[in-house]
C-alpha cells in the first residue's frame, strides 16, 4: 500500500521546489485540532501512507521522516515500507524531536513551511521561534493539500441534528449567557470557538461528520451582538435552521470564517484559546486578541441533573449490551470466534437500543499478549482466535443520545494463573481505592492518582497512561478539564464531573489487565470545622471477574466494597434482562468472602 | 504592655506627616526574609506591641491595623489592647487583605511607604502594581526604624564558627563550583545570596545570631572572579578568617552590600532570587539581573552521605533525650509538673550531648485542649499542670552539629477515651501509609499527600497544615525545596532528601494529636520495564504510644510495620541507655497483635 504513496511524496517535493520551501511539517489533525479528523484532512496519510491516529510527517527536499509513539511502531514500520519515509520513534531515548531533527538537517537560510490552518497558535509560535533561533525562514501558509491531492475526499456533508434540550438539560440561550459572562469578565467583546465539541455543546447540535464523536464540522463566533455558526449549508436541515433561528444564531458558510474574522474592527477584543485556535485564524484577525482557555471547557465539564440522569440510562444500556455479548462469548469461546467477532457482537447488542449512536471510540478487544499493547485495535488480519484460557481485555464505549460510556473489563477465559490473579487483584485494589475516596472540595486529580497506582508502586510497577479522563455527554470520549493522573492539572474535581477510573498493568508478550468504571463526583459530607467533602458514585454497571481475584490480597473493606457494587449491578440491570441473563448475572455477582 | 507602644505609633505618624507618607506597611521579617528575625528587626513589635511570628502592621495617619492568622488571634487581641491597632483576621471570610483594606481607606494621590529592605522584589512589585492601579504614589524607601526607634537593640554580634567539613560532607570549594555551574548555565556572571541558611550552607559557616537556626547575619556575592562575604567584622574569629581565606572569600562590612552591588558594571548579569532578595538590594543594582530561584536551595536539599550519617546520630541523641524526659514525666505526672517543666526537662536532656546546640524551634508541649492550638507555645502563665489523664502533644527538635531533628509524639497520660484512641489511630494509619510508600522517581509531594490524609478524609476530617517539610542539616528546621502537602510543589522527591511526615488532627477545646518522624528518601528497586522506584527510610527513633491504638482499626500490614519500627527503636537506642531506661523502652516497644 505504501509504495503507492511514493508519487505523492515526489509531487509534494516538486511543489516545495517551485515555492522555494525546503522543509514542511505535516501534522495528523484538522483545523479544529480534532483527535479524530475526517478523511478530508488526512493529508499526512496521503503523503506517507501511515494511518495511525498519532503521527507527524516531516519532509525535506531529500529526506522524509515520520514521528509516532510506541503504540504505532509496528504499524508504521509496515506502512512506511517503500514510502520514502523513515520512522522516528517518539519517547525512545536519543531520538530527536521533529524540530531537533530539522535543526540538524537544514542549512542556514532554509525555508520551513507549514499549513497554518492545522497548527494551533501556540504550536505555530513555537515553530516560528525555532526558525528565528536557527536562522531559518518561516512560511506559515504553505497549503500543499489543495495543490497536489487530486482525489482528495470531500469534507463530510452529513446533516446536523438538534440534541434534545431535555437531554442536554440546558437551552442554548442559557449556555450562551454563561459563556458571555466569562468573556465580559475578561473584558473581551467576542469569543471565537473552533473546537468541534465546544460548538456541539454550546448550540445543542450534533452530527456524524467524524468517527466516534457526534460533532459537526463548523466554527462559531459569539458576542453580545452576534451569534454566528460557520457551517456547510448542506448540513443545515430545516430542524436545525429553526433551532438556530430560535436563538438568533446566524448561519454563514464554513469557508467564510477567515474573511469574517478579518473584518472584526480593531477596536474590538476577541477572546480565543491559543491551544485550540489555528495559527491561520489567529493571523487573519486584525482586532485585539485576548488569550484564554476556552470558557466552554469548564462549563461543559460539569454535568447538570438531566445529563447525569442520562448517564445513568446510558450505563444501563451499555451494561445490558455487555451482559449479552459476554454470555454469547462464553458460549462460543471454543467455537473459533475472534477478537473481531467480540467487537462486532457488542456493536450489534448496543444497536438494539433506540438511542444508540454507535461506539464512542475504536473498541479494544485484546486477547493474551495483544492486551499488553495499550492501544491495540484488532483487524481481521491481526485478530486472535479465542480459546478457553488466558485473559481478554475489552475496552469499549457507546454513544447514546442520553450520554457517552467508556468501560474496561479484563476477564479470564479459563484456568487463571497465579500471576494473572495477582496482577488483576493489584489493579482491582487500586481501582477500588480510588472509587471509595472521600476528599475535600478543591482536591485535584494529581492528589488522588496514587490511590489507583499505589498497589502497583509497592511492587515496583506502574502504568504509563493516565488513571482517569473526563468524558463528554453524547460527545467526546475524552474531555477536559479535569483528569486523574501523575501530571499536574490544576482543575479541582467538581460536583457533576464524570471521570474514568482505569488503572492497568501490561506484561509485554503475556497479557494486559485494565479495569475501568466511570465515576461521578458527588457530595460526601460537610461540617463547619472541616468544610465540604466530595466522593465518587460509580456509574458503570458490569461485574468484575471474581475468578481472577486473589482473596488473600484483599482487606475486609475491599470485599465489602466489591459485594456492594455487585449487588447494585444486579439490582439495576436485572429489570432489563430476561430470565437466563438474570441468572447469568446473579452468578457473576455472587458474594465473595474472605 | 501594649499601651506602652502607643507613643511609638504616634511617633511613627509624626514622621509620616513630615515625610508626606499617608500609609506604611510594616512586615515582621528582616533583610534576609528570615522566618525568625533577630530583635534588631522587630520594628513591627515596637510599633504595635504584637510579638507573634506572623503578622503585618499597616498604619495610616488615622487608622492602624494588624493582620495575623488564626494561631495568633487570641494573643493579638490581648497584645493589641490599647495599642491603637485593630486586629484583622487572616483567612476569615470577608476580611480584606492589607492591600484591599488600603484600597478602601486611602484617598487618591495618597503616598504608600515601605522599607524596601524588608520586602522581597516580588512583594514590592506587587505593592507597586497595586499603587499604580489605585492612583497611589509608591515610596519604597521609607526607613522609619532608624528615625524613631531610640532604644533599638543592636544587630546581634555573636561570633561565627566553621562547620566541620567532615560533618558537612563537602568542602566550600566544591560547593561554590556547583553553584557557579548553575549560574553559568543561566548565562549570568554572578550570584547574589541573601538567605542566611543559603550562606551558611555555601560557606560551611554557622553562628548564633538568631534563635533556633544556627545562621550568621550576612550577605554573599559569588562570581568567577570574586567571592565576597558581607559580615560584621566582630563575628569573624581567626578560625573563620583562616577558613574564608582558604577559599579566597573576601570579607567586607555587612553594611557595604548596597554600595558594592551598585558598582557592579552594567555589562554584567547577576542572578538573584526575586522571592528572597530585597527590593532595596534589587534597586541598588544597575547591572543586568536575571531572576532565578536560588540554586542553593536545590543543592542544599539533597543530603550527602556524611550528612545522612550525621542525621542518624542526631536522631539517636534526640531519641535518648526523649526517653529520659518521658520517663521523668511519667514518674512526676502526679507531682504538679507543667507543660513548661516538660519543655525545660527535654532541653536539659539534650544539653547532655556534647554536639547539642539547643532546640531547632520553640518546643510545643501542649496538654489537653492546648494541643488543638496548632502552634501553641507554653509560657509560665499559660502552662497547664499535668494530670494522669488526657493527651499531651509534644513537638520538638534539636540542633546538633551532626544534624537537625524534628519529632512529634502524642501520648496519653492515663485512661485514654475511645475518641482519643480512634483519632490517634486514624493519624497513625496515615503516618504509616506515607512512610511505607514506594513511588517512581519523579514523584512530587502533592502526589503522596493523600496517603497521610486519607484515613481522616474518609471520615470528613482533615488538617490545615502541610504533611511534610524538608529539614536542614544543622540549619533551618523548615527547608525547601520539596514538601508533601495539598499545594502543588513541582520539586520531585529526590534521593537524599529528608522530609517530615506529620499528619495531625485538632479537636478544638478537647485535644490535638500529631505524629511526626523524619523520613529519608532512598532507592527501593528498579527494572528496565518500569524504571526506578524510591521509598522512605524512617530516621526518627521513638515509640508510638501503643496504649492509644484502637487495634480494630489496623490491618495486618500496619501491625507488622509498627512492630518492625519498634524493634528498630529498641535495637538502636538500647546501647545508649542504662538498664532502667532499656527496660522502660522495651516495655513501650513490646509487640502488638491483632
Amino acid at each position: 500500500m505504501s509504495k503507492d504513496t511514493y508519487p505523492h511524496l515526489e509531487a509534494l517535493r516538486e511543489l516545495m521546489r517551485s515555492k522555494h520551501i525546503d522543509a514542511v511539517i505535516i501534522p495528523g489533525t484538522d483545523p479544529h485540532q480534532s483527535e479524530y479528523p475526517a478523511e478530508h484532512w488526512k493529508f499526512r496519510d496521503f503523503v506517507s501512507g501511515f494511518t495511525g491516529s498519532n503521527g507527524t510527517a516531516v519532509v525535506t527536499l531529500d529526506e522524509a521522516g515520520l514521528w509516532t509513539d510506541s503504540r504505532y511502531f509496528l504499524q508504521a514500520e509496515e506502512q512506511l515500507e517503500g514510502s520514502g519515509f523513515s520512522l522516528h520513534k517518539e519517547g525512545v531515548e536519543g531520538e530527536p524531536t521533529t524540530l531537533q531533527w530539522l535543526g540538524e538537517v537544514l542549512g542556514e537560510d532554509s525555508v520551513l513551511g507549514i499549513d497554518g490552518r492545522l497548527f494551533s497558535l501556540v504550536e505555530a509560535n513555537r515553530i516560528e521561534m525555532f526558525c528565528a533561533q536557527n536562522g531559518f525562514m518561516f512560511a506559515p501558509d504553505f497549503r500543499a493539500a489543495e495543490a497536489i491531492w487530486s482525489d482528495r475526499p470531500a469534507r463530510p456533508m452529513n446533516p446536523a441534528f438538534v440534541h434534545d434540550e431535555a437531554l442536554a438539560g440546558e437551552d442554548v440561550g442559557s449556555k450562551i449567557s454563561r459563556v458571555l459572562e466569562v468573556v465580559e469578565e475578561a473584558e473581551a467583546d467576542g469569543l471565537l470557538v473552533t473546537s468541534l465539541d465546544d460548538i456541539a455543546w454550546l448550540f445543542n447540535l450534533r452530527g456524524s461528520d467524524v468517527d466516534y464523536t457526534p460533532v459537526v464540522i463548523s466554527f462559531a463566533y459569539l458576542s453580545e451582538y452576534e451569534r454566528v455558526l460557520f457551517i456547510d449549508s448542506e448540513k443545515v436541515t430545516s430542524e436545525v435552521e429553526d433551532h438556530l433561528k430560535k436563538y438568533n444564531i446566524r448561519v454563514r458558510d464554513y469557508d467564510d470564517i477567515e474573511k469574517y474574522l478579518g473584518k472584526i474592527r480593531d477596536s474590538h477584543t476577541v477572546m480565543l484559546d491559543p491551544d485550540r485556535v489555528s495559527d491561520a485564524l489567529g493571523q487573519a484577525m486584525i482586532c485585539n486578541k485576548t488569550y484564554h482557555t476556552s470558557p466552554i471547557i469548564a462549563l461543559k465539564g460539569v454535568k447538570n441533573e438531566s445529563q447525569i440522569e442520562g448517564f445513568r440510562k446510558a450505563v444501563l444500556y451499555d451494561g445490558v449490551a455487555m451482559v449479552r455479548m459476554m454470555m454469547w462469548m462464553e458460549q462460543n469461546v471454543a467455537n473459533g470466534i475472534t477478537e473481531m467477532d467480540v467487537d462486532r457482537r457488542l456493536q450489534q447488542e448496543r444497536a438494539t437500543f433506540e438511542s444508540s449512536r454507535g461506539d464512542s471510540f475504536h473498541m479494544i478487544a485484546a486477547y493474551k499478549d495483544h492486551g499488553a499493547i495499550v492501544h491495540y485495535e484488532a483487524t481481521d488480519e491481526s485478530a486472535y482466535t479465542l480459546e478457553p484460557n488466558g485473559l481478554l481485555l475489552i475496552d469499549t464505549g457507546g454513544q447514546y443520545l442520553e450520554g457517552t460510556t467508556d468501560v474496561t473489563r479484563t476477564v479470564s477465559l479459563g484456568n487463571p494463573t497465579e500471576a494473572e490473579k495477582h496482577d488483576f487483584t493489584l489493579i482491582l485494589k487500586g481501582h477500588l481505592a480510588l472509587s471509595r475516596a472521600v476528599f475535600p472540595k478543591g482536591t485535584t486529580g494529581v492528589q488522588l492518582d496514587v490511590l489507583a497506582r499505589g498497589p502497583l508502586w509497592q511492587e515496583g510497577m506502574t502504568f504509563f497512561h493516565g488513571t482517569g479522563h473526563g468524558i463528554g455527554h453524547f460527545l467526546g470520549c475524552h474531555e477536559g478539564p479535569q483528569s486523574i493522573r501523575m501530571q499536574i492539572n490544576e482543575t479541582p474535581l467538581a460536583l457533576g464531573m464524570v471521570t474514568s477510573n482505569e488503572p492497568g498493568i501490561y506484561k509485554t508478550g503475556e497479557y494486559g489487565i485494565r479495569t475501568e468504571n466511570l465515576i461521578l463526583c458527588v457530595p460526601a459530607c460537610q461540617s463547619e470545622e472541616w468544610g465540604e467533602f466530595y466522593k465518587f458514585e460509580t456509574l458503570t454497571l458490569f461485574p468484575y471477574d471474581t475468578t481472577l481475584i486473589d482473596m488473600d490480597m484483599l482487606t475486609r473493606e475491599e470485599v465489602k466494597q466489591i459485594n456492594a457494587y455487585h449487588a447494585m449491578v444486579v439490582e439495576r440491570l436485572s429489570p432489563m434482562l430476561n430470565a437466563d441473563e438474570r441468572l447469568w448475572l446473579k452468578e457473576k455477582c455472587k458474594e465473595i468472602n474472605l
